[in-house]
């Protein structure tokens, strides 16, 4: 199983993150492959992130040096790190006769706003790749910076060097993009906690998205929103095996889709409840409003029918945000004419994901039995047409992922449960995150 | 003593080396003194290289991933290490309340040829640092890099940020160009060799470059020729102990000079004799033709009026280019028509340095005197109008210097040495390189 056809000449974007160039005999492991895909007729531009705990490092140093270093010169000072790999995997590339050109966010016509630490991608003017390409050349690409329309050097926050892979495949028109990675692909549980999780061979946009959303931690969501608003084939390969990974792309109408493909979790949000409030219109948004003032990202939202005049609003934020999602809760408790403010760090959230979904009623019932069956109360339940939440409790929140695991066959081979899809899936060796 | 008034306003580039920014603490000393100086009301331009040994250590890094690192490729990867030592300084200046601004060498204009490793700078477009301290900023600008002609980082070799320094002085039209180091100034000999060597106050660009080719490490001859030719005064001076240091500028015409100012020695270089060599015309172009066509630095060269129809021409050259040398010799001297190659690595070059020699004539007379005195042989000799170089014995060069130091008075502080000169020298602590 394969995104692109073998036998006509592809363009491939590779990227390769920090753990794939750690150190030197990486950098010489990721140019062995590079050459290897290269010279067997493939065109390649590589995105690198920065080696290792470089990023850490620099970070470390800014703030021994300063208590509030301003986020211009955050972006000068980490955006360094992906310098050092792409020339060093340069270098490494010449060492085996290939003709590569490393070139930062900058030169390889990455724009972007001004908002340094977390910029976004404008523009991509691609003439010195495609000129590159025109080469036979290998680009090295700096990933996860940019150069602002200020002309300042910028970065793209967390997952950047990805969103630059996925920006440098759609502007190029690439046939796939391959995030290399420590893990052998996207699983259908958190190997950690499921040790019979399975790779999965394929899934959608939509699947990638929601299992990123709820704790898969292998993709970020920017990056796949990214991939499928310009339809760029994604794969999740390891740079430590080599074997084939993960394909994200668009749904393929021919095939049956798999009623549940993962389970995810996540342990990183706690629970806020404004009970008590007067349901009229109007209450919600300015509860939502002031959260956001605050820059508090909330997550899951629920508020149920109100029976007697007044409701309860729950919904969770990052961990990082509760003492503030409280503060502001309870500054406007009196406003809201809301009875109490209730918050809980101890809660968890395990998610079912599958496009099929859509067409099998069943899911949400056997889940919600799976749970039940074995005591694991569900405490605030959402829903997307591919997707189901529970916020559990965070100490039973493993054993809700294991217990859905085997409830949908998730340890059985995807022939099975995917029927109409080729390929082998034989054993698939993970290496745990 | 001062480079400038200190009652009006004045533009300082401040260049701090790899030491003077080893670390974190050192990163906020040197911010300390340049937030006083741009408090005290000047505009400061600081210069920076990279961070103690961070080049050795990502050149180290190069050579383990490749045999032979492209030139346009370790450009790119030792150019980071400025970028960091300046988002650093940034930082700590913005701590202190200074509004100080990075720019890459790219950012600040420096625009080279396209030789990499060792650049050369064509052109300074000084816009954005004009409009940085129009709006009294301080721009802090990576030293020893630039941006070629064709758009790719270049580096601008050994001594480059302070190239750097003095470009953006003359550009600017700076008032001073203070290049910072873990020495306090330039020295009237190695204080390691000399322990009663004494700081020099001031010198002319001429003797500062008779100082540097003979063998002053402190400033690199390119940028003082640099200096010299856009009349940017210079001053060497200590970020450990901030005191004044040494200022090099031009000479002033009001003030006697000393007949000698400095006794310098270099060990680094050896020594080739033909012999035997008709006395011809075209003899020696020959020779030394081939020898640049193989890039051999060729330093001295003494050839003596032949008496019977042919001579000896000798000359020295790095030691590490001497076996090259050699074969060159070899491979030309039947054509030549010499008799023998000889070749010696085990010499050393004494100099004694002064721009009153050229109306003191009995300089040469003083320095032969001394050393034969001593028993110290000379082997060869050349001289420009403000130095005397010897060719000794390599074990013998640094009772050479102390003899000379002692036989030139220069342990005696310089009101006695250098008539109508002002200032206090006072004590000097010196801290040896």
């Amino acid at each position: 199983m394969s995104v692109v056809a073998s036998s006509r000449m592809v363009l491939r974007v590779q990227k390769f993150g920090g753990t794939s160039l750690a150190d030197a005999e990486r950098v010489r492991a990721v140019a062995d492959h590079v050459a290897r895909v290269h010279r067997s007729g493939d065109d390649v531009v590589v995105v690198v992130s920065a080696m290792g705990k470089t990023t850490d490092e620099l970070l470390r140093l800014a703030y021994e040096v300063s208590s509030a270093p301003p986020p211009r010169e955050l972006d000068m000072l980490v955006s360094g790190g992906e310098r050092t790999s792409m020339a060093l995997l340069c270098m490494a590339l010449a060492d085996r006769g290939v003709d590569a050109v490393s070139l930062t966010g900058s030169q390889a016509g990455i724009i972007t706003d001004t908002v340094h630490t977390r910029a976004r991608i404008i523009e991509v003017r691609g003439d010195r790749l495609r000129s590159a390409l025109e080469q036979r050349r290998v680009p090295v690409v700096a990933g996860f910076q940019g150069v602002s329309v200020d002309r300042d050097v910028t970065t793209l926050g967390r997952g950047g060097s990805d969103a630059t892979a996925v920006a440098l495949a759609a502007v190029l028109h690439a046939d796939v993009c391959e995030i290399f990675t420590d893990v052998s692909g996207v699983f259908s549980a958190d190997p950690d906690v499921v040790p019979e999780a399975r790779r999965i061979d394929r899934l959608s946009y939509e699947e990638m998205l929601e299992i990123a959303a709820t704790g898969g931690r292998v993709l970020m969501l920017r990056s796949v929103e990214f991939a499928r608003n310009y339809r760029v084939p994604l794969e999740v390969r390891s740079s430590f095996t080599w074997e084939p990974g993960t394909i994200v792309t668009e749904e393929d109408p021919s095939m049956e889709q798999a009623v549940v493909t993962a389970v995810t979790h996540d342990t990183s949000e706690a629970k806020v409840t404004v009970s008590g409030v007067p349901d009229k219109p109007g209450i919600a948004a300015r509860l939502f409003r002031a959260l956001a003032d605050e820059a508090v990202n909330v997550d899951m939202i629920v508020q149920n029918t109100s029976i007697h005049g007044t409701t309860d609003i729950s919904f969770t934020v990052p961990k990082a945000d509760l003492s503030t999602a409280v503060s502001v809760c309870e500054r406007l408790r009196g406003e809201l004419g809301a009875s109490e403010v209730h918050s809980d760090d101890t809660v968890a959230r395990v998610s079912v994901v599958g496009a099929g979904m859509k067409s099998h009623p069943g899911v949400t019932a056997t889940m919600f039995e799976t749970l039940a069956s074995e005591g694991i109360n569900i405490d605030m339940i959402s829903t997307s047409t591919i997707r189901i939440s529970c916020i559990v409790r965070e100490h039973e929140v493993e054993r809700a992922v294991r217990l859905l695991h085997r409830a949908f066959q998730l340890e059985v081979p995807g022939e099975h449960r995917h029927p109409g899809r080729t390929g082998s899936l034989g054993s698939s060796p993970t290496i745990p995150r």
